[in-house]
């Protein structure tokens, strides 16, 4: 059924108090869809309409719910009512969840879990934010390298229904330590009475609690896993990521790195629900101190009034030149700094990355060059048009390199390089294209 | 193995002649490191080195070396030596390497297949790229419905080693269309006598071969989906995506938007791997068009020559007007295109984001006058700084506006929003900033 759709079929059965009869019609919807239209609604018809499905689909249906309307819920609902949905969300959910509250709002809802729940729950949100153990659930399967394959099939069997995979199985010795790795399918295909220890794979890929949640995503992607297994310090598995936390992680790293190419900070929630305030904190850091880098521009300029003022046809070609700098500076930088993200190139490649762009940016400045000395004489002359073509190849040259380089430099002293941002690279190849303009006017013209 | 010590080792191998001996060590090493290592080698040890594996990882190898690599493989080693690793990798894989070879070269590979496997590939080739078609494999799990639990584990069981995924299999009926679908986890846990037809979720989440990958990759995030069935226009199953090609197209779709916001033109290959020319190509188109849009900027500042002469103070804040104007406005356009892309947005939202970006422009651009009112009278005087101020205030508000709007113009006439990028938004911002400036100027210094 289309989104909209189910929003109206919602809203009529809340208007005719036929709620109770959507429990039939749930089959067809997937939980996903469900949350998708509820959210749309105020949070007491939210609260309505997910009360009316079936106990076993409520939890799912929640875990898909955005993030700020979990939290409404967890503050309006009782927790009596709340209790049973908040015990059946996967772990990794349910710290997310946790994350949100404040320390009043988490009182009240920890009697609500068993005490193992409850201490696995501390210790899913005891990790930093942005680490696998933040994201790590702890609902994994796990078998001993003595079973065999049959008994392992059995386990699985009877543990499945709580588990996040039992695709992959985790095999432990006594201490909890990762010893193999084991998949569904190979048990499938292997002889019933097999050993595990045997058919493992016993070198299985893994990550550390405090390995960062990008890690995390790039080693799923590089080794298509299903999930990986997280150790604690001691090297006990403590926890899985799966691979659709792994999706969620590489979206949500690629959004905060775009937002950074336009100098805005970290944003947690989307655009659509963020507040005026938290996006003028978000944006307004960088515009202050991109105002005082600009400052030296206009004092490249002062410096040169008396050459203005003596050729005044040179302002024409300024946002011209400027902007052609930092548009290629833009463009080197926001390709090096996406290349770095991705691991596609790494810090050591700065030298032959840089011998590259000379030949690139060179090409570049001369079409640009080309493109403008027919303006140039136009406008002003032959000696502007000279002035104009020689100041735009070199500008396109210092405006790429910079570009190029500030993202490497950034790394270099363990700073993101995406801080590397095209408003920062612009801001000082405008200086270095003030500079190189007016400087070379001044000699030129005085010639 | 770390990646440098695993390619010292595979180089002393190739020096003392003992690759045959890696087959002992092998089974320790990822297929995915073992091609990360290799592809740093010149193309005969490439070969070499995987020749030296057991036959059944070579396939697996192969598909994990950059593409790159595979074209170079299948150009320079005899198709005698190369067919039984093509005859391995998945159908997908192999459509891709085929897409990437001339006419020539693929003929030359053609014979080396089964006519099935032959057909398959002229299949996979035949659709867009970019598009489900183009990235889905044909070696998925299929059932019918009248089967037994127990009959179909046998069936999977049976088709195990050549299919990509047994975690979900598709049950079609006599004519080939999807009617359900089933995973094995649900195989494993229901009775073993139980019919097909009663356990599959009779309402499959799927695709059509045309469907954008983007759109792909979005439903598999959404569903939490192990694999997407495409069906093609006769209702037909003709292949699945799995989230692991999902994952790549996300991580890809965010390269080419990173890209379109510097004006970077669609890289196939690495930034590394482009050669000069590639990367001249991408770069160019944009920076000249630009060029031309700079220009309404010099012609603006041509316009008000006579209130600069006079007051040629007013030059030294232009870059800092035009160029926070244009910082605003990469802001606001960046976080709605990506809003856009990861639909966190629609085209509907846009009054509401404009309502709102008014406010926090507003408070934007308040913050910066007070920022350059100080500066604005200690350069210039009271009028100066009237004049700065107030165009501060103005020129952020305009910039983020044009920002804000622009994307969601772009969208509405069927264009990629993405091709709003910082450098188109700033050069238009720029025309409003000099407009703005200079008129203000005019009119209050002449009162």
């Amino acid at each position: 059924m289309e989104l909209p759709v189910l929003i109206e079929t919602l809203r009529t059965a809340l208007e005719t108090n036929t709620v109770h009869l959507i429990q039939e019609e749930e089959e067809n919807i997937h939980p996903a869809d469900y949350a998708s239209a509820i959210a749309e609604f105020p949070i007491n018809d939210v609260w309505t309409l997910l009360s009316a499905l079936p106990a076993a689909v409520q939890a799912k249906v929640f875990g898909y719910l955005p993030a700020e309307v979990q939290v409404e819920l967890s503050i309006c609902i009782s927790r009596r009512k709340l209790a049973p949905i908040i015990r059946q969300v996967s772990p990794d959910q349910r710290a997310d969840l946790f994350n949100r509250l404040t320390e009043e709002q988490r009182e009240t809802l920890l009697p609500a879990l068993a005490i193992a729940e409850r201490e696995d729950l501390l210790q899913l949100c005891s990790h930093d934010e942005g680490t696998a153990g933040a994201i790590m659930t702890s609902d994994y399967a796990m078998l001993t390298a003595d079973l065999t394959v049959s008994q392992a099939l059995d386990v699985l069997r009877h543990e499945a229904p709580d588990k996040e995979t039992i695709y992959s199985a985790y095999v432990v010795d006594k201490s909890r330590h990762l010893i193999g790795v084991v998949s569904l399918r190979e048990l499938i295909l292997a002889p019933v009475t097999m050993p595990i220890n045997e058919l493992m794979n016993n070198a299985p890929i893994f990550a550390s609690v405090d390995t960062p949640q990008e890690e995390i995503a790039t080693l799923i992607a590089k080794y298509d896993l299903l999930a990986l297994p997280i150790i604690n310090a001691e090297n006990q598995i403590v926890g899985i990521v799966t691979y659709d936390d792994a999706m969620d992680v590489v979206a949500e790293e690629a959004t905060e790195d775009f937002h950074k190419t336009a100098t805005i900070g970290k944003l947690e929630i989307s655009v659509k629900e963020a507040s005026i305030f938290l996006l003028y904190r978000k944006r307004v850091f960088w515009l202050v101190i991109l105002v005082f880098g600009n400052i030296f521009s206009g004092a490249g300029i002062s410096y040169y009034e008396s050459t203005i003022s003596d050729h005044i046809a040179l302002l024409f070609f300024l946002p011209l030149l400027i902007g052609s700098s930092g548009n290629a500076g833009a463009q080197s930088g926001t390709l090096m700094v996406r290349a770095l993200a991705t691991g596609d190139i790494k810090l050591r490649d700065w030298g032959s990355l840089l011998a590259k762009e000379c030949l690139v940016a060179s090409l570049l400045g001369l079409t640009m060059a080309s493109a403008v000395v027919g303006l140039g004489w136009w406008r002003g002359g032959y000696d502007i048009a000279i002035v104009v073509s020689v100041t735009m190849m070199l500008v396109v040259l210092a405006g790429s390199l910079i570009g190029l380089s500030l993202p490497f430099l950034l790394s270099r002293f363990k700073l993101d390089p995406a801080t590397a941002s095209g408003p920062l690279i612009t801001s000082i190849a405008d200086v270095a294209g003030v500079v190189l303009y007016f400087s070379i006017a001044t000699w030129y013209l005085a010639l």
